[in-house]
């Protein structure tokens, strides 16, 4: 093991991400030593049993030996938590976070900006539909990508900072890309929000249909239904701040799947069996694009834990 | 292993679900011997080299000494297939299918039905996006539901063949369910014929924004998007069938769906959290459920080999 990146890292908000990332720092020697905390009573006492690093009290100690401080927190809470961490921390230490939408996260972190510290952005694209101090594991990240978004013409010391963050997530096993915030926002927006509404609103549907049905959906539920109620399963703060910030690309997304559907559902009304086979054949295009890249780079991590396995298998 | 349940079994139609009771029939010993055919020249010559059954070089050979017939080819299929199965089959010789969708399958079947044979029709809820005869294993059906709807009112006879057929899937492994075959269209109508197709419309929609953000999409489909793209490979003929054969039960659930999905665009436009969280909330809940219907009867083999993994683990 070489160097830790960092001599101490602070985790802020000990749930699946944050705490993966502590385990992950510790077991790689990405950080010498981890210091973590979370708003919440229970998740610090939940945490603190976990031998995870060490807990602080209060966000300022968690925070004030730290030269890398990542908010683990949902995009909602991003700007009073940068706010209240930055006046407590080092000067040139580095501010970085995890959440799914960018340009908000950026503008969240920027408000806490008091030019002592580094700001720099970024997104592990990793997670489960678990959620908690407990359900993170070290292995998260590995061959998962993690795309850093840094603010531009920021001088040498900035990109001094940003190269040490990537070297970071590097040693966590990550492919770094770095990419515009609002270009993040777009293609996460199509691979990842849009997804996951989908999937809350099918299950929600069904939910109301189980009634009609008298407990037939749950318990067919192997007929492909399953798999979008592991996808719904996932943390419903982080995921109501995702839609609420990720707004304008969002609705594009669903405009544009909106009316892809009513196509489908006029060919199935009309009986137009060449529209369906046209499009059904067109998605194993894409998906043998997926496993091909999938092979090359070894690309997935979501909904699977160290073994590989879906958490129900 | 104790007395086979029919002495042969005649399979039309060698492809995942086919080739996996042919594989199944003999390593459980549910069948004496094992025919198969397919109307695919192909096909039958991939099948032979697989070491899963005497394939026949007809319909009429594979058909001529069984007890019982299971039609595995789509739904659309089924009537011609049927018709020119029965005239060479053994008198008092079951004849059953796999079909997604049960209306249609029993007319199906019984046009084709001259009083000689016992039409049965059957659904195996189980399956992976693989197809061909390559893709079946002997454990697919293993803890999955096999839902059978017989006719009623066909007197002892009948109720006794329903009754072999049912023993046969019980060997294979499968929990064995007997429905109203209207019934069975609107519960598979939202467990499965649903997801898939919503499946196959983000991964569609997702195909043209590809080409907007330039490759970014396959490349971070890890996000959630990859899950989707694995559904919504299965094959296009198979789904094409049931979609314009349950088509009724499939616009009402598309209707709720769609409703339900403007809902939340309508909160994601208007900024409203709060109805956001209550519906990412409630799918927990039916996560829940799901899962603990799952621990109970291990019930889920959709999308898995079989060690349990997802193909691309």
């Amino acid at each position: 093991m070489s160097d830790p990146i960092f001599e101490r890292i602070a985790i802020i908000g000990a749930g699946l991400i944050g705490s993966s990332i502590a385990r992950a720092a510790t077991a790689y020697g990405a950080a010498g030593s981890v210091s973590l905390y979370d708003a919440s009573d229970d998740v610090r006492a939940r945490a603190a049993g976990l031998d995870i690093g060490e807990v602080a009290g209060t966000l300022a100690d968690a925070v004030k030996d730290a030269d890398c401080v990542i908010l683990c927190v949902p995009v909602g809470a991003l700007a009073p938590v940068a706010q209240a961490a930055v006046p407590h921390m080092k000067e040139g230490a580095i501010l970085s976070d995890v959440g799914s939408v960018k340009k908000q996260a950026a503008e969240a972190l920027a408000s806490a900006d008091d030019g002592r510290v580094f700001i720099i952005p970024g997104h592990p694209v990793a997670g489960t539909e678990q959620s908690g101090p407990e359900a993170g594991f070290p292995t998260l990240f590995r061959n998962a990508w993690y795309i850093l978004t840094p603010q531009s013409g920021k001088g040498e010391a900035y990109d001094a900072a940003a190269d040490r963050l990537k070297a970071f997530w590097v040693v966590l096993g990550s492919k770094v890309e770095t990419m515009d915030p609002a270009r993040h926002d777009r293609v996460l927006a199509i691979t990842s929000h849009l997804p996951h509404l989908i999937a809350f609103n099918i299950v929600s549907t069904a939910f109301d249909m189980e009634t009609v049905e008298e407990g037939e959906v749950v318990k067919f539920s192997a007929g492909g239904f399953r798999d979008f109620t592991r996808i719904a399963a996932s943390d419903p703060v982080m995921w109501r701040d995702v839609f609420l910030n990720n707004k304008e690309a969002v609705l594009e997304c669903l405009g544009r799947f909106s009316e892809d559907l009513a196509a489908l559902q006029r060919a199935i009304r009309w009986g137009d069996g060449d529209f369906l086979m046209h499009e059904f054949s067109r998605a194993r295009t894409i998906r043998k694009a997926v496993i091909d890249a999938g092979q090359d780079s070894g690309a997935v991590n979501f909904g699977r834990n160290q073994n590989g396995a879906k958490p129900d298998a």
